[in-house]
């Protein structure tokens, strides 16, 4: 078994989009890329996160189930677990944040279990750089660290997320966000200025419109399978990087080459994600389905032009 | 030889960027077109269009000698040519027209000479739909009616559009387009509905996003290469309708599996004519650098996933 060690929010969600809305159900970046990695059979996966006490065993035991380690979340006595509450618009690619109480997560330590720290890929959700930066420092020798992350460190905290990404290898950020942190417009010339900062591959988010990595003078691009229909974004970031760490932990080749198939894999994850409520679809993917997505994706990018 | 005939505006055009600008240059969609199609060495393109006694004999010359036939050029004696202006924003993604006269295109009324009525395919570029029906009206029997369109017209000659589409096989419109003409914002759906229209191929073009073609229940993807510098976009989609119309009239094949070629085709052009201002990258265009530039597509897209 090839160890992940994963590290990111857990949550209550709450989310209304023009098809209906959910109570308070299991959310974060953690659920969602430990749910993704877990669909790669001989992957490891632990989350370190952090939880109130509200949190329900019925959730620790929904990701146990599903081979997830659950020892690295910390559950605060009399501690209250982070809320988001969001409202997509009609389009689905906008949303409103209606609620955000940080709760426990604004305390957040994260420790990584004694025996997941020989893990050879550490997946780094979207978490304050100091704090992602901690947990690298705990890792043995990681072969691969990745790290998301967003505009609101940028914005606040630019030092402190530079200094962590000496230490990174592969960096997960969106189109706007490879612009904020190289000042450069064209995608290709950011990748080029963030990996003076450190990360070799730069994994540019697209949303609706793909994902690219870079790394030197290559390139890749996977896009999101056109749907008929978006019944929920929520995760669809944090499932891509499940399934891009875990296909390389899975793997443990971390060539372009193979960088090239994890992001395929990632796109197709996340394009479950999108059909239902927040982690119900990715709970209940089997092999097969994924086989057959797959399939689709190659249908929708795989040409055959002979260059003589 | 394979004929293609297109029919679109022939434009003066005065272009400013953020790198600089241009006096008066050759522009419309025709000469964009015809200048992607002539990359195919067995194609015989064919522009009927329309100008004014200003417009230059070099420029005629300039399309004859890269082996565009101009005879359905037709100049109107004491006319003046559409002259279009306008200025692109710094992000290049945006621009402001400054200037539109649209001059003799006013009272386009195509003419396609008569030893090109046998063409094969028809390439219509974007103008009045009543105009398009007109010359598919004037063709022997085409084996392959490929249309572009734009808002304006769906805003003001709806009806006439639909009547125009019916007669269509490919249409080539942007996102938005396709929302509004279908009334779907799921593109899937929207490249759906728009096939009941009439045209059994739908092409939507997303810009630097890239395009989408859909046909039943298939669909594929072409990105648009990632640049590090976008020097003026003016012309990118017609290059692109040119490169997928002159490798579909190459070719003969009209299926599936040849149009994602043709995706790629156009995509490939596409992407060298905003490395300069105008045509002029185009017009220099060599076919090692084609080559080169189609292997650049497959490093991008392809990848080898095993699905057993």
């Amino acid at each position: 078994m090839s160890k992940l060690v994963i590290v990111g929010s857990c949550a209550f969600d709450a989310i209304e989009t023009p098809f209906g809305k959910t109570d308070k159900i299991i959310g974060g970046a953690s659920p969602y890329i430990g749910l993704a990695a877990s669909q790669f059979k001989n992957v490891d996966p632990a989350i370190v996160a952090i939880v109130g006490e509200d949190f329900p065993q019925e959730y620790l035991d929904f990701l146990s189930e599903r081979g997830i380690n659950t020892d690295g979340i910390e559950i605060v006595k009399g501690g209250k677990t982070f809320f988001w509450s969001g409202k997509y618009h009609n389009d689905m690619n906008s949303r409103d944040t209606l609620v955000t109480e940080l709760n426990v997560l604004g305390d957040f330590s994260p420790k990584v279990p004694k025996n997941y720290k020989d893990a050879a890929v550490v997946m780094l959700g979207n978490l304050q750089p100091s704090v992602q930066l901690s947990v690298i420092e705990q890792m043995d020798n990681p072969k691969l660290v990745i790290l998301d992350t967003m505009n609101f460190w940028m914005d606040i905290a630019l030092d402190e997320l530079k200094e962590t990404l000496k230490k990174v290898d592969v960096i997960t950020i969106n189109d706007e966000e490879a612009r904020q942190l190289s000042g450069e417009y064209s995608l290709v010339t950011a990748a080029k200025k963030i990996q003076e900062m450190g990360p070799q591959f730069v994994v540019i988010k697209k949303g609706e419109h793909g994902a690219l990595i870079f790394h030197n003078e290559q390139m890749f691009f996977a896009p999101a399978l056109p749907l008929a229909e978006v019944f929920d974004p929520t995760g669809a970031g944090d499932t891509f990087a499940g399934g891009f760490a875990g296909f390389l932990a899975k793997t443990g080749n971390f060539t372009f080459e193979n960088m090239k198939k994890a992001l395929i894999y990632g796109s197709c994850l996340a394009s479950f994600t999108v059909e239902k409520f927040g982690t119900e679809r990715l709970a209940e993917l089997t092999g097969d389905e994924v086989k057959e997505r797959l399939h689709q994706f190659k249908q929708l990018t795989q040409f055959d032009i002979e260059l003589t």
